[in-house]
């Protein structure tokens, strides 16, 4: 029997039915410009408006610190580039982490090439940094601190409470950026209440459309804008709305947060029975933590005497799509990736693969992938070793 | 008898219904990650390559020339600020109009505040630059040249053509960028043989999603990107690829071109029984040309002693949707809107409508939206002399 088993959530996920029904709707009929005075546009108006007000719901914020991006990818560069630029007469000192995705990372290569200071710490063998780290790296031109809050390569979660309460107690002048983007729809997150000045969030990772993303912007906070022109947003991100998919958006993170728990312990079951089952084949590593302290959807193993591609495409070939936890590297801080950074030796990196799971999975699935592990390892293995 | 009629399509179009099935067939069955190496990505991708052949063929330039963005004002920030950026020690000087659209004009201003120098060409009362104006501002200093095709206020037709062969007679290392977001499907536009090196495109104004656009880059320039992260196309814009709308935006411009003369003559004849309409109502004056040498999709006329806003709503209550043709001002070039480029007194500014068509509207709209005018302009006007 073959099944169709899509492990790889936090790559993309597919987009919700009520989501898209509502994208229809919006395309179709309510198709306006939002900055159009007639009702055409005031309808379209209607839609963002209501957008931000169910994502500020989910955060416990206002409707107006909600600003639409493309995606996550712009939320990180805006956010890191935005507040660097307007901030630096305070300071040029920047902290990130090397295990940060590389939309946090190049931006910050980026702003090292621009004046800038960036303190790369390094992280434990679980993928993890400590409040008391960051802390020791504060220096007095410190302005802005990025943590991100779920490693998208290992589900490691990392202390973003205490990292936001470490920097209100020490250091309230500084900014606290969190990528958020593996994160959102899969934890409570609120930032007054957690001290985070700048939250970046992907709308296609929960069942949300691709193309759209948004920053959460304290008010505190002096950014400038990445994109200029018509004076959307307040002219901090100017552009014409994207309508159907800030509306799509919003739905997604409302039907994400309504069910937070019943989805995650769904996801947390499936990734449950996949440790239990790996465990038990030979010559597997799982990568970082795994209890409750880590993140329910994703989950990192590194397979021995195998290439991580060649396993990845045996696995498609049964229908199961999943990732593989390897890329390339090179000697600058921004090119080393999370199994690098927690240590994994090079022939380890290259046998991993990133199971991803969303609420839809179930753990027939999870046995399914287990079972095709099961016999196609031992055959891969063998053409390894020859 | 009521009618709805939609006039702002160059604030925004509706979706076409093809367009729109294809997106949803990419959001709800091949919602893969275009980065994914699994089939899901790899079909993914498959669409991505699709959108930019067909593209492509429009432009007969290579698919490998496209990038997507989120849409014309990120098209515009990067071809401006990246190729400014990447080529500053060559020069740092800048030309450009008093006419062009915010998302020029306000890029523009930030790069005139971090270092480059611009200069501002004013426009006759047609809203036209000569290519004369352009060669006599050059500087050996001077790096890139930008000028819109198409005006969105008022349609006029730059002389992008004569400005290309002249930068390539006189000034081959300049490099020239267009902004034909009010142009692309309206015209053939050729990069190669118009020597044109940067070129603006947004989804949403030829019937194609929202939240999409592209910008094309010839082979020779060097820019550096405005957003960082994965290193999705090329590394040079970075982000999950937007795979619905690029989809999406690929099918619209195949079909935009596929039927260009036919659709654009659609419009002109929507125009013309507009401004014959028009011509016959006291108190009317059409701004800049309105014959064949100026876009057949746009018009603007004011209208003596009345405020447009209170026009536009009148025309709303009867199902008439059109645009204001006015905006906020101050003294710096950036503020400057095209009615005050082309030198049209405040009062005059401030009466003013902006009708612009697709391919869908017909004369009988035509013909009703004159009629609503005809019955509301005498009793605003009455209103507004008290």
């Amino acid at each position: 029997m073959t099944m169709d088993v899509y492990f790889d959530n936090s790559a993309t996920t597919v987009v919700d039915p009520e989501v898209r029904d509502l994208m229809i709707r919006v395309m179709q009929e309510d198709y306006g410009n939002a900055a159009s005075l007639h009702k055409k546009g005031v309808d379209a108006e209607r839609y963002v408006r209501r957008a931000k007000e169910q994502i500020a719901a989910t955060l416990k914020c206002e409707p107006k610190q909600i600003y639409f991006t493309s995606g996550g990818t712009e939320s990180n560069n805006w956010a890191l580039i935005g507040a660097a630029f307007a901030n630096r007469r305070a300071g040029t000192h920047l902290i990130t982490t090397l295990v940060e995705h590389p939309s946090v990372k190049n931006t910050m290569k980026f702003l090292e090439e621009n004046g800038f200071t960036v303190t790369w710490l390094s992280v434990d063998e679980d993928g993890l940094v400590s409040a008391e780290e960051v802390r020791d790296a504060l220096r007095p031109d410190t302005i802005l601190v990025s943590v991100m809050q779920v490693n998208n390569e290992i589900g490691a979660l990392e202390p973003v409470k205490e990292i936001g309460e470490m920097l209100h107690r020490v250091r309230p002048d500084v900014l606290f950026h969190v990528d958020a983007i593996q994160a959102y729809g899969k934890y409570g997150i609120y930032p007054k209440k957690q001290y985070i000045d700048l939250l970046s969030v992907s709308g296609h990772k929960l069942h949300g459309p691709k193309g759209i993303g948004f920053l959460y912007i304290a008010d505190r906070v002096k950014i400038r804008p990445l994109i200029y022109g018509g004076g959307q947003q307040k002219g901090l991100r100017s552009g014409t709305e994207n309508v159907p998919g800030e509306a799509g958006l919003g739905l997604a993170a409302e039907k994400a947060y309504r069910n937070l728990d019943e989805n995650t312990g769904k996801m947390r079951e499936v990734k449950e029975r996949m440790i239990e089952g790996l465990s038990g084949i030979p010559g597997t590593h799982m990568n970082g933590r795994t209890g409750a302290d880590s993140a329910p959807h994703i989950l990192s193993c590194s397979f021995d005497g195998v290439r991580s591609e060649v396993l990845l495409h045996a696995l498609e070939e049964r229908g199961i799509y999943v990732s593989s936890g390897s890329a390339c590297a090179s000697s600058h801080p921004s090119e080393i990736n999370t199994l690098m950074g927690i240590g994994l030796p090079k022939e380890r990196q290259e046998g991993t693969l990133r199971f991803s799971f969303c609420d839809e999975n179930t753990v027939e699935e999870a046995d399914y992938v287990l079972e095709a592990l099961r016999e196609v390892l031992p055959v891969l293995r063998r053409f390894t070793r020859r």
